[in-house]
């Protein structure tokens, strides 16, 4: 699905950056850096102004060979080993490398190494935010799994089912679908009752019952791109609290959605949405939205302490919450993609 | 189901061993770390031995009050905040706490905020490779359900059947028999014919094929604790080739495991099968196994670079496998507890 040659175009937009910040060399080891930058799962990079390389398993030099060896594709090929980036890096004269945000002892490693210190950068990152024309279609597509998984949900989420039952079901649905995996790494998260409170609440082997909420929060993936979406479900005749608090948690993610604008500060759509939680007396006690793309969560980061700035073909989310202990939680969330002058909603689904 | 006096009792172990190796404070913020000292998944922990701090945010106070709250829980509780921990660690004068081999940004702001190097310790992580009695008996049942699944396998591997769809019935099972998530991060892998020479490939849109190999690595999770294994059907008749490895490799799975025995260095067990598999005329691609438990992939690793040695209770995987590009991929795996004597196979299934 993705060609040599959109792999060709991510990588000359990542040198154009290096130019801009000045960095010379950059080494990429993140699983999900190396996929949109090699369209395969495997290997180590480096990215420098005077060529670049890509070092993998001998193994899937045969395995991938139609991509590895297609004209348009951007690297030298080489067999991994813990010296062949090393080696590379003496003979280019590169010595201070950038990084991502490797581990503490990764990246002792890598200065051992090269006597240096590598200088961290989330280039890749930023510039994964910004999605591609098939990105979009991709990202499209998932979302479209992420909607029909929900209508799963509409009919399963019942008064006696176990919630590990309906989790089963929709998990079912979304798979034959043509999800690349399960939703999320740690499944979808559907929890009723009191249990929903906790933001991170599993499905367990109890019913769900009349008269409580539950919370469906679900995705897919498609050719590697996740999708991302929540909705609340009455469980037979709710109290009107819960019923209100409902009607106000789904207004606010319509209103919020309606206000974005390219320019826009992430921390100031995460301000909107807190203060009017806020206002309505209760806390909110999560980030407001999170990019989403090769990873479930990525950048841009909706929340407090953000320095994000909303971009044109971002797409992410945005998920307002309320949780009474003890009583149950509230959320819903969409995926959007921000154009030119508004954001379209990616996982359209009215309960 | 974990209960605050088996908390209490494993960080009494982490404190033996801070002592052992003169660790004075010790920050905590790796999930599974957490879930391991806590009990739950949330929050930062300040583990010393003038006293145990635990910081989450307020809401969990009140969701998570039973265990929090219990006379036996090892922790002073307080509220999450970025300076709470600076703060605690400044009144109690300890200023070289040690760390988890967290990212560099995360070890460098500890490191601003405190002017002191962190020193970098996995004492967690080696501690959770030797498993106490009641997290034997959750591995227990998590391999129970990956059998089970396995058997499901067995039923739905079969000519003009979808990868898809046969992944998506047996995660279906595993969920359905009490799997807190689906198999393993990105779903469970089941793969046919020529891709399964690929080690990572993922179950897709083909139909598998009467004469082809299906590689089939699944596993469940049970109260958070993981489990895995892998068998390689045969679909229809195939050929003396490939009966043959498929053969040499499911002994050689046995065999490796009977030799296993306590103080053995895992890199001579990884040197073992490596050794069988290129006398055998192939080369072998991954590493020989590893450690199981709140993490799929943690200590030891039996690999060749491995400085880890087997102690009893610790719980790993034996999978060795054979890759030939173009035709097909064979491997087996299995669970294993290491005891006094011998290894028990926790996912005990014949074909």
């Amino acid at each position: 699905m993705i060609t040599a040659r959109e792999i060709s175009r991510r990588v000359d937009r990542i040198h154009s950056s290096m130019e801009d910040e000045g960095v010379k060399a950059l080494l990429v080891s993140g699983p999900r850096n190396v996929a949109y930058l090699t369209g395969r799962d495997t290997g180590r990079l480096l990215l420098t102004l005077k060529g670049d390389f890509l070092w993998t398993r001998e193994l899937y030099h045969e395995v991938y060979s139609d991509l590895y060896f297609d004209p348009s594709y951007p690297y030298e090929i080489g067999i991994y080993d813990r010296d062949a980036i090393k080696k590379e890096l003496t003979r280019l004269r590169l010595k201070r490398p950038g990084i991502e945000n490797v581990s503490v002892l990764a990246c002792r490693s890598i200065e051992d190494a090269l006597k240096v210190k590598p200088l961290v950068t989330d280039l890749v990152e930023r510039q994964r935010s910004v999605k591609s024309k098939l990105e979009i279609e991709l990202l499209g597509r998932s979302a479209d799994i992420a909607v029909k998984g929900m209508k799963k949900a509409c009919r399963v989420v019942r008064c006696g089912v176990r919630e590990l039952d309906a989790a089963a079901s929709i998990e079912y649905e979304i798979r034959r679908l043509g999800s690349d995996s399960p939703p999320f790494e740690e499944g979808l998260l559907l929890s009723s009752g009191a249990d929903a409170a906790d933001i991170h609440a599993k499905p367990g082997f109890k019913k769900m019952r009349k008269g409580s909420l539950a919370v469906v929060d679900l995705g897919a993936r498609y050719c590697g791109y996740y999708s991302d979406m929540t909705r609340t479900f009455k469980i037979g005749k709710v109290d009107r609290e819960a019923r209100d608090i409902i009607e106000f948690v789904d207004s606010l993610r319509g209103e919020a959605i309606d206000r974005l604008a390219v320019g826009d500060r992430a921390a100031g759509v995460h301000s909107y949405i807190e203060g009017r939680i806020e206002a309505k007396g209760f806390r909110f006690y999560h980030s407001s939205g999170h990019g989403v793309g090769l990873n479930i969560h990525e950048l841009p980061n909706i929340s407090e302490r953000s320095e994000d700035v909303l971009e044109r073909n971002m797409v992410f989310t945005i998920e307002p919450g309320i949780y009474v202990p003890g009583k149950y939680g509230i959320r819903f969330e969409d995926m959007v993609l921000l154009g030119k002058n508004k954001a379209k909603v990616l996982t359209r689904y009215k309960l």
